[in-house]
């Protein structure tokens, strides 16, 4: 028998693959080197079947690939239930633009984006899609911490943390995409264009020509309320999807958060272009802006992952909460207990939201060739007992908290429910006390 | 200085006190005896100002009252994620019913009681309000647990588990209220109708005379689907409110749950006469059941709990999930941010649940002269930082992993996520050992 030396393996657990078949593999076993996948199989009893350096016993809990965030600002930490309840002008204009634009800098964005990135690793988030100011502080912090991200420089038509002065927001965002292109393969820089309505056209077209001179992912919030969709179609005739495929700026290479306030021929233009969807539904819930049609885009076959959206909307960052949320909001808005099953969220979160990112090749299962991104849940708990279905569960009744060990590239980033090689003390006090002072302004 | 002994003082926290004036005591001190709570304050500096047996240092957390779950149905852990994403008829008579029938029995039922009372306990909630059938065998196991419960014998026009013979089914609730009527205080006895769709409108009247005579309340299943809601129309002309106000069972001692198919006339109807309202967004989300217009119930003046409904609807029963997902399914349903703020849904899960359930005299706040149910959370966390307004944290970002100490009547039942007093290793051992037969069935 040829014995492969590994660099460790995860064995005792339930493997939920999310593979074309779905396959979960009671006793499984999953094994890696150099932060690559090389087997995953039911676990062979011959003895020395399995060397390598390090062996992970997942306690009898399941094995899946680590969540991935489609869209979040991750530096909104800082602002996490600063202002809730209120209209959403009263919170924009009143709470969060006011405190962006006073505590906003590099300093604070590293403390924000660090407290995120805790919170996404406890909660078993091994992938992020970030879009906000001052990116280069962030790409450096989500590189300190191991984390697997896109990450997009802020595109606004108004001045910005950064960028005083919106003319150079473009090639600022073009900058940072050089500086990152090559860093560190589990950096994607990318360009944020933050909406059709604080973007003209010219800043819409240049931004998307620069991503994609770069072949870097070009995101923006499409049609995410109702009072957007009304201004773009009073200004233009034309819904937020078709105004911008009419830029010309809808690909394969674009990701489009929120789009909530779209109808049938705005599902196929965005069908027809590949533009890849965030879904935010509890972000959607709490501001009030609406049900994104999610059933009707999985039937045109556009790929649809999930997102948090930022603290100060929602106002977590744990991916289990979301796809609960996603799952329970689908059924009831569309009076249907079959709509958005366990597995087409769990897809989302997964292989899907992969898909989303441009990444699926790399990410989003557990299958020899990928990299080495998944999480072990303890499922001997008494909300996870019995158990049926694990898909089921890891929808319905798990929660971030169930979270053991997290790997990204094979590197151990959360163990046993401790994150390793961040000080999550001094983060939270650093947090903390910056939270001291935003609050008494507020 | 008149020096009062205590029997327990919790210090070092925050108290969201749930009283009239909302008041929230940074650095307070709550203190009981005999279960019951003698002093809430903020802390007095003077030595020997407290002197207690025992001294709960809070850790800079939270202490809150405990949660308040209106609607459950305790045995039906044993089928958490059994059947999940289907339409109602085939989970109910394909799934559902046929393991009620076949593995439910006075021995399983102890087992689901006591696993969801691990659950409910480990996630923060001190009383829940209970109904099915073979109601003795939960009631003990509620009594060794120490959990504060209102449990109702169910009654419904069908074979049920325990009473084989449904002409018997309103005498058995009877007896099961008289031998539970003065057991303990923590229990209080009730009857628990099924529907007004399962149940005759003679054995609705036996039942709730039955209720009344004895003085407890009386529970019942009230317009939660749209096809009750047509049955009980097509059979009578009227809604299944105005149909179970005609028979007269309606008043402040009755315990609706759901109430989602309720229009203006019903909703006057339930005001009037004082009805008490359990809302179960989660499940009435998952079933596609449709939208419980609560803010309407709010204005009207309705009191308003929340409850979990039973784990094979939901599939968790964690209070906290519950209000997060209350306070955003209004919002999106009215495309009002200011629907169902923090604190109304804090509310439903305190001081209003136990309003519904005739017990806001004892317990939902914490109040000198109530019982002391009261719960401590961890806040030191990156998913709670930085702290705001702790009544957004606790509805928006906290989660039942979040409790650390649980206090019923004064005693500690959870002391650092540990459930005291019950042994959940063989609690989750024997639920997995009945899961495995039920699933091999199914």
């Amino acid at each position: 028998m040829h014995v492969m030396h590994f660099d460790c393996v995860v064995c005792n657990g339930t493997v939920l693959t999310m593979n074309p078949d779905f396959e979960i593999i009671e006793d499984g076993v999953v094994c890696w080197k150099n932060g690559r996948i090389e087997r995953v199989e039911k676990r062979r009893r011959e003895k020395g079947a399995y060397s390598a350096r390090e062996t992970v016993d997942a306690g009898g809990g399941l094995v899946m690939p680590g969540l991935i965030n489609t869209h979040t600002h991750l530096p909104m930490s800082l602002f996490r239930g600063l202002a809730d309840d209120m209209p959403l002008s009263e919170w924009l204009n009143g709470h969060i633009f006011p405190a962006e634009a006073r505590y906003i800098n590099a300093c604070s964005i590293c403390t924000g984006v660090r407290l995120s990135l805790l919170e996404m690793l406890l909660s078993g988030t091994t992938t992020c899609c970030d879009g906000y100011f001052l990116e280069d502080a962030a790409a450096s912090a989500v590189m300190e911490s191991g984390m697997r991200a896109v990450l997009g420089q802020g595109v606004i038509d108004l001045p910005a943390p950064g960028v005083p002065e919106p003319a150079g927001n473009v090639s600022a965002a073009g900058d940072f995409v050089s500086r990152w292109k090559n860093a560190s393969d589990l950096i994607t820089p990318s360009i944020f264009c933050h909406s059709p309505y604080t973007c003209s056209e010219k800043t819409l077209l240049q931004a998307k020509r620069a991503a994609a001179e770069a072949g870097v992912p070009f995101q923006i919030h499409v049609a995410e309320t109702r009072g957007e969709y009304e201004q773009i179609r009073a200004a233009t005739g034309e819904s937020p999807v078709q105004f911008l495929d009419r830029l010309g700026v809808l690909d394969e290479k674009t990701i489009a958060a929120h789009a909530v306030w779209v109808d049938a021929e705005d599902i196929e233009i965005l069908a027809s272009r590949k533009v890849g969807i965030s879904h935010n539904p509890e972000s959607n819930m709490k501001l009030a802006s609406g049900t994104a049609p999610v059933p009707d885009f999985l039937r045109a076959g556009i790929a649809v992952g999930l997102g948090t959206d930022g603290c100060a909307s929602n106002n977590n960052q744990d991916m289990f909460a979301e796809m609960d949320s996603a799952a329970k909001l689908h059924k009831v808005a569309a009076a249907d207990p079959t709509a958005a099953s366990a597995r087409q969220v769990l897809c989302m979160a997964t292989i899907e939201g992969a898909r989303v990112l441009g990444l699926q090749h790399r990410i989003g299962s557990i299958e020899v060739g990928k990299q080495a991104d998944l999480i072990v849940l303890d499922t001997h708990q008494p909300h996870l007992t019995p158990m049926y279905h694990p898909e089921s569960h890891l929808v319905y009744a798990a929660r971030g908290a169930d979270v053991r060990d997290v790997f990204i590239r094979g590197c151990r980033r959360v163990n046993n429910c401790i994150v390793t090689g961040m000080d999550a003390q001094q983060i939270m006090a650093d947090a903390a006390a910056l939270g001291r002072r935003i609050g008494e302004r507020n």
